[in-house]
């Protein structure tokens, strides 16, 4: 039996983690935007509401619309969806709005349809959400959002998705800065070589990384977050970004580093308790320099979109 | 009670592994060195016999003398070691030849004082004798050498070597055609600076490496076994290597690569039966083209160095 109605929780996400950039993300569970979709009549995609945020409600200036019809084109269905979103990610956090909208829909729809498409399948529909958003049709945090935990995109071509394990406690903080940086200025600030010495050191700490989610260890997961490539450029770009960092560190962080394109940081921590005090002692540092923020503690959703009831 | 004694087998490994340059390395078991290794009243450690290859005894100018003298310099020892070196891994074939003899040195040495090192400590050591072979103290044939399967050095400072586990079925097919690459020219060769993108590729492909090899994933493990960095250079310097490599995979082979820094080539196989199959292509392009060649194809070694009856 199929119902014709569904309400999701679409997770925030970071991607971008430490090393892992541009292949590395991990849904959150504690922050997450709201969907109602539902079966119409008329054929297309209709956004209608969006609240939360000052968004397009057109459908192919939205980028759940948008997913929704990359999804679409694939299967033969006469009829159409309505959706509702119900933004709490605020866009340009840094933390996967677009991709909690993108990801969102087309998980709803292909529940909706009877699932025709595995939640791989769905990434590459969500990444044409995320195409619109940025002009990059990345999956660094659609894939997260769509299969929960951690996942490493390991290639684009052909689209290789690989979910990792996620350790029980491990804990992520997150603090928005209430700044805009937009994902296309923050990635033009980036250099288009690297040296091969700084490669060897990520490729290093990527596989430490994968090493100790598999395995568990905490201490090594903190000493593989490490970024010598893109953290010392785009964190010029963050208020207070290096007392934020030493600060969570010395409170008990794992590691620290910038969440997907910025401005948001996130930490993670082995425990609940720790990662409330690192999530104060970032609050501390904002409140000292006079930056609002809004600051998120979340265990791992090893889910990702889920079901709510209505 | 401690022997005053030890025959060792000292294996062969394979460094460079692929998207793993630098970092990744694995110990094999159908081809290594052996060494004898006892207690002698003269302070300090001296080479009695090398045979199989034309390498110098004097202990300052010989991989082993110097790896253990490392050792011997942190610990209280008034007595010294003779060492007989049986090489059976051919010098400059890019196997581990210099790494099979500075950890085999160490670990004899640190077994006959009782075991004052762990194996991960005697990296260090056996990093000595690297700096001599090749100007460089690297760790990545060394430490598969010492804790056995896959090693990944994560970081060199502070040296951190993760061990990774080795899927039950996996085999290793290397072919080591008779031409000879020294590794320093093949460093020279190698380009300082690298894209971002390929950057991103690579260590997407580290991380799918070692998911896959968690998971003993054999399709995943295939598909990582990429490097867009070296193996398009040094290759160059290998002959037939691109036929080689094509035909391996066509055989069956998992994915292949360069070894080391070269001249010879490995592949990965599900099976012995595939890894010989492999074999039997890899001979056959070299016979047709007149190179002369030794093949191996082994299991991967889980151990290590291991004690032989003496």
């Amino acid at each position: 039996m199929h119902t014709n109605k569904i309400k999701l929780f679409c997770p925030a996400t970071i991607a971008n983690i430490s090393c892992g950039f541009d292949v590395l993300g991990v849904a959150l569970d504690a922050v997450g935007d709201e969907m109602v979709i539902r079966k119409a009549k008329e054929k297309g995609i209709k956004i209608t509401k969006l609240e939360g945020q000052d968004l397009p409600l057109e459908t192919h200036l939205n980028v759940a619309g948008v997913a929704g019809m990359a999804l679409l084109e694939h299967v033969d269905y006469e009829d159409g969806f309505e959706i509702e979103i119900y933004k709490k990610i605020k866009a340009g956090s840094g933390i996967g709005s677009s991709a909690a909208s993108s990801a969102g829909a087309v998980w709803g729809i292909n529940q909706l349809l009877g699932r025709p498409f595995s939640n791989v399948d769905l990434v590459k529909f969500a990444m044409e959400g995320e195409r619109l958003a940025s002009g990059v049709a990345h999956a660094d945090n659609v894939a997260p959002a769509l299969l929960g935990g951690f996942t490493l995109v390991r290639s684009y071509d052909p689209l290789d998705i690989i979910s990792i394990p996620s350790p029980s406690k491990l804990y992520a903080t997150v603090i928005h800065p209430q700044i805009e940086v937009k994902t296309s200025d923050s990635r033009k600030i980036l250099k288009t070589n690297i040296t091969l010495a700084d490669g060897i050191k990520q490729w290093g700490n990527v596989g430490g990384l994968i090493a100790g989610l598999f395995q568990e260890d905490y201490e090594l997961i903190g000493r593989s977050l490490v970024d010598h490539i893109v953290e010392p450029i785009r964190s010029i770009l963050i208020p207070g970004y290096d007392t934020i960092k030493s600060e969570s560190l010395e409170a008990g962080a794992l590691g620290c580093g910038i969440s997907g394109s910025g401005p948001s940081i996130f930490a993670f921590s082995k425990g609940e308790t720790v990662a409330k005090r690192v999530a104060h002692t970032m609050k501390e540092i904002y409140q000292k320099i006079g930056v609002d923020y809004d600051v998120h503690v979340s265990r791992i959703n090893t889910l990702g979109i889920k079901p709510l009831d209505q």
